[in-house]
């Protein structure tokens, strides 16, 4: 099985940057070649990556951190565009791109919920350092729109932010449904109109 | 690690029940006991429950379908109160009863999740036999309701459930939130609310 490479988010990347993919790629080598989150080592990573301990810990402060960023390396940022309309703009932020869900990446996506799963610690771990900061542009884009008054000013923004990412969550880990075929596509798209209804009904300023 | 028995829903159980009782037993303990699912065969449930092949066939169709029967016996059945208020019902039906989510039935919910995220085929298996007939009640509490106004017509019933169903499942897989504790109780209710008032918002009989 073949690992795509992590994301590279920056061009002109500093020395020890080509450090820090070996090491990635070895550790999601590693979580992708055994079931058991627990084969995954440090001492497993300096073996298949050939960079030393000392250098490991001094870019992740623990084999948690490290398999958290791995896990997290080969997801593209959220992008919430500013189009003017938020529905469309949050249907384009959580409806993944079919062009970027190759198999390589749905196995990756389900490798993260298993060691979730698997290891409360590393679950809260990345809870707080990725998905919690990945989901605050979703966040801001709420709050702007309610300051216009075009989202209801009850409305519960981490309720909201759950409910649209969860009803993505629940297509792959209950139904098993492939995420970009066009019944997914379409369920998942009128289930957050229904959020969108919700969030805006009696809003003052929605047409 | 001691698991629950399996619910037992009717009284006056006909012979053979008992040897169930062993086969399900004994799988959910293997399920517990491995990481991998792979571990869990027909021989080792043969060998751990004292139960002959011959036996276990003439009862499950396939190791994957006693696998999914095991994972279902210790969950209640979902029932949807009909008090007259379906938002309060949806919410009876989905939150959690603090009462019956012990430790061991958490251990469960998260090893039903791993099976299924490990193998796709027990997944849809699961999903077929098992999950799609549980949400068959709230459907029909859906339809009921469209059928007096009270909910909207064009409302998705299927993405409607998996909205709700979705943000249950965010809290276990996602945020690694204490599924009964008040502060995911009242983020939960907050989601369903949001999500009765887009069902509801312009339908002909909504007060």
């Amino acid at each position: 099985m073949t690992v795509a490479a992590p994301v590279r988010r920056r061009p002109g990347r500093p020395r020890g940057e080509h450090l820090d993919d070996r090491v990635l790629t070895a550790t999601l080598e590693l979580l992708l070649a055994h079931d058991d989150i627990a084969s995954v080592t440090i001492s497993a990573v300096i073996e298949r990556s050939g960079v030393s301990r000392a250098a490991i810990y001094r870019r992740w402060e623990s084999r948690e951190a490290l398999i958290a960023v791995a896990l997290d390396s080969t997801r593209a940022p959220v992008i919430v565009p500013d189009s003017g309309n938020l529905r469309e703009d949050l249907i384009a932020a959580y409806m993944p791109d079919p062009a970027e869900m190759d198999p390589g990446t749905a196995v990756l996506i389900r490798k993260r919920l298993i060691v979730a799963l698997q290891d409360p610690q590393m679950q809260h771990a990345y809870w707080r350092e990725h998905v919690s900061r990945r989901r605050e542009p979703v966040a801001a884009a709420i709050r702007r729109a309610q300051a216009l008054g075009k989202v209801r000013a009850d409305v519960d923004i981490e309720a909201t932010i759950d409910l649209i990412a969860g009803v993505q969550y629940y297509q792959l880990v209950v139904r098993g449904a492939d995420p970009v075929s066009p019944e997914t596509r379409r369920r998942v798209s009128s289930a957050i109109s229904t959020v969108w209804r919700g969030m805006t009904a009696g809003a003052p300023m929605v047409e």
